[in-house]
């Protein structure tokens, strides 16, 4: 049994990049993007992707050169996704919300070879290359300016994306991987919590990740697929790869909002998309009418509010519920529905679907860990410990970062530094990240479960908690608090607080309420806690410490 | 970049068994199986598994050790999928209808330690035992009788099923395996064409036909699916694996004709289940109702005469028709349907679903090449060549077989011996086994073609051709046929030839045709060419040679 080794024929290296290969034969003439008037076939855009990955290899472009991109969901964001990994380069594409000095220093620790840019980042990225310090050299700087005509370049830029896609070898020959191992990409964390950390992904995790995504959400073949989510983040959580895999259509929009996604709905017939619940509070908002077909969507990054969830289904709308981090490349956590759950009232199935899950078919495996003690935490759904992750979609580890991969890969896990708890059926369910616990009077409490009896509220919008330094307790809960469009009756602070004493145990409920006319957010639409702990921070001691 | 090496927890080894341990959570109290008025669930099946794992474990067998099961599709022969990885062990399943001879042979060359017999094997194993050589060492037996009650084991019995699951510990730690290219099956081929080889299959690589195997077929969460596929072929293409991955039912049934697989469609809201064109035919003799809910049904091991095609679908089957051999595991090319195609009339959807198709998400290259200059066939649909493959579902290699290996191992290829041509639209389609292909003339042609066609003749129940040797032509195209039960008007020898004339060229008809009662088959359903090969060589030369 020994002797038997793996050999070429059956240890090929694994990489997503294979799956539009097979699909520019399979689904050769079927449409893979739509974008406005414009439409392309599978055939279409495999050879738009050999024409700038030869091109990018003529420039120089090798293996394991990083190359960035600033743009948003248009087919040019959507090629490169394969364009850049056939030139044997890694992928690295920058979240567009951020600024110039992050930006700069981004490329700057990437040591990025070239920059595609979309027009409107144009600015945006001239003022974070012009941070590089002289002695630094700087990357090749690609305009993608979507066909503007005879638009002159300006200095600072090596060429635009049709050039480059013009003067491309449709007959070249793709840089595959060496090693399954290899990087693909290099996606830096949004810095919802702290400075953005380089996250490397291999062909092989990536891989596994988009297969596991599609098998998860039970993706049938030629889905019609809406981008909403940006490719920015995560990847699109795979579902960049994943779609060339299913032979699906990229409906690819520059920008949206709730009548844009009605009317792509509408018009492509489109059959599965992917948002943070702020896009599903966004639909529900305006009373929409309901839907002629079900759309599947997919939401992750925050547990879905219960009232946000079941405005959302109202619909027809067909919610999942997943969970994974930049440092996993996808869901790898995932409200796996079953059958009998459809028999529970809605409340109930709410309650249900907000838990993250159980682990994805292809993680080995999930756990919630006491800090101290390393073991599991007990299965009573109320005893929060560390999520903890183990399984080919965990990263390769941060960039250049030997400390920071030490401390989140040990003892063969990845810690997410995410808080959660272990029902007693095996689900699990973030309770919140580890620096969004409150410890007021010596108890651990879950900003998450405050905010989430606070959407309940007919005249809350949106809603975040976060703990504000307090003399007698250490923290308290405060909430900042969104009212929605139109409300006659605006609650006071006192009226908030008041709801919630009914709702919750009396050192959880918030001791000082204020009001928003909007939060601040990630690009991702995840609202940023950081900001607001720092507002909390501002206002001193609670005056009503010793309640 | 090249800092980043794997670590433990972003490489723990892919191993299809983990599917288990994962629905024992997520589809705890889920049935796994049913089988008569016996029904499991995922968690139960999961405890068996550990227990006999255990068992198998105090007994000595360890890591590498082959352990043998000859069983029919009922829950144990399920069951022991798992338990003897489980237990470090290589899982070897033996074909139910081999004669004692070979199944000696095959116990020998594997060396087996312990073999699990179904009572309805008993006699048939101790047969087998009783050749082995006096001075080689037996296996352990133990034997599944279905809870027959105080029967008393025959001596040769180490013990029964009941016993090893009794005596089994719950708790049991299960030994996974240290490399994902540690062996998990040891699969003897079916012997259509030449003598038994040892098929051995890595943990990696059944981990990703069975995902694949999912995927390909789009198979949802919780499917139903019906055992008529036999387990002990490639195991059951590894939906054996896939139903735990996907929480299914597994519906098991000790042998089936038409009236026990509609009854369990009826009684258990069947939805999935595979076939050779055999059962597909089967289902559609006798004038059946057509079924209430449409059934997805997956067929191989030889392309679907359109003829039978059409008529299983007629009923609400919907047929899916793939490719793969034992040295792949399971399926990997694949007539992945594309929609458009639903709007061609009936003949031309089933001559496209005729052909095997294209390569599933997880193979890495599929092509036809020419066994002479080693390089791609033309896309044309008509030349030639023999089908390699290439990717992490292929086999580790054929064990004890150094050369056997290397023969079929080799230039990054594994060489299939099927014989094929490509598409202009990249479907591949098989023409015949290398050695079915019949030299006519100095023409190649496909005996396939040739039965395809008398498949169409409305009296026809099964066809084969084989090379009947000839003076002058070297070799001439024979058929053997099987009529329908209850036909009338019989047709003649001539009358079959002349309706061949009608529809093919005159060097693909037949020039021998042969009426017999039953076509010698095995037991997967395939027919056994090589019988007929035998019986069409002692006719000696066609009489009718010089036409």
């Amino acid at each position: 049994m020994d002797q038997l080794k793996p050999s070429s024929p059956n240890s090929r290296p694994l990489t997503p990049i294979s799956f539009i290969e097979r699909a520019s034969t399979v689904y050769a003439d079927c449409p893979s993007i739509v974008y406005g008037s414009v439409t392309f076939t599978w055939s279409e855009t495999y050879l738009r992707c050999l024409k700038i990955a030869s091109t990018l290899s003529s420039l120089g472009i090798s293996r394991g050169d990083v190359v960035s991109v600033l743009a948003p969901n248009i087919p040019a964001m959507y090629e490169l996704h394969f364009a850049i990994p056939m030139a044997g380069a890694v992928l690295n594409t920058i979240n567009l919300r951020l600024n110039a000095h992050t930006i700069s220093i981004i490329l700057r620790h990437a040591e990025s070879k070239l920059v595609f840019v979309d027009f409107q980042s144009e600015s945006l990225v001239l003022e974070a290359i012009a941070l590089f310090p002289p002695s630094l050299p700087r990357p090749r700087l690609v305009l993608i300016d979507e066909g503007a005509e005879s638009k002159a370049l300006k200095p600072e830029f090596f060429s635009d994306y049709d050039t480059v896609l013009a003067n491309g070898d449709p007959n070249f020959d793709w840089v595959r991987p060496e090693s399954e191992f290899d990087p693909l990409t290099l996606n830096y964390t949004s810095g919802t919590t702290s400075a953005p950390k380089g996250v490397v992904h291999s062909h092989r995790g990536t891989f596994l990740v988009t297969i596991d995504s599609l098998i998860t959400w039970s993706v049938p073949k030629e889905p019609v697929y809406l981008w909403t989510l940006p490719m920015f983040h995560a990847n699109g959580w795979s579902y960049t790869w994943g779609m060339a895999a299913a032979g699906g259509t990229n409906v690819c929009v520059r920008k949206f909002d709730a009548a844009t996604i009605f009317s792509a709905i509408r018009n492509y017939h489109v059959t599965h998309m992917c948002g943070a619940p702020v896009v599903l509070n966004m639909l529900t908002n305006g009373n929409p009418k309901p839907l002629e077909k079900p759309v599947e969507i997919m939401t992750a990054g925050a547990p879905p509010p219960a009232a946000v969830l079941l405005r959302t289904e109202s619909l027809g709308f067909v919610v999942s519920h997943g969970y994974g981090l930049t440092e996993t490349g996808g869901l790898v956590i995932f409200c796996t529905w079953k059958k009998k759950w459809n028999m529970f009232p809605a409340t109930e199935r709410a309650r249900l679907k907000a838990r993250q899950g159980v682990r994805t078919p292809a993680m080995t495996e999930i756990d919630v860990i006491d800090a101290e003690t390393g073991k599991s935490v007990k299965r009573d759904g109320k005893t929060l410990g560390e999520v903890v992750l183990s399984g080919g979609c965990v990263m390769l580890g941060y960039l250049k970062d030997a400390d920071g991969t030490a401390k989140a890969l040990k003892n063969g896990w990845f810690f997410t530094g995410d808080v959660g708890v272990m029902h007693p059926d095996g689900y699990l369910e973030i309770k919140d990240r580890s620096k969004d616990v409150i410890i007021s009077g010596g108890e651990n409490l879950s900003s998450v479960e405050v905010e989430s009896v606070l959407y309940g509220h007919p005249a809350v919008n949106e809603a975040a908690v976060v703990a504000r330094p307090d003399e007698f307790w250490g923290e308290t809960p405060c909430a900042f608090v969104s009212l929605k469009e139109g409300i006659k009756a605006k609650p006071t602070e006192k009226e908030v607080i008041e709801y919630c004493r009914e709702r919750m145990p009396r050192y959880m409920v918030p001791r000082t309420v204020v009001f928003k006319a909007e939060l601040p957010k990630t690009s991702t639409g995840k609202i940023q806690k950081f900001v607001l702990r720092e507002a909390a921070k501002a206002m001193g001691s609670s005056n009503i410490s010793k309640l």
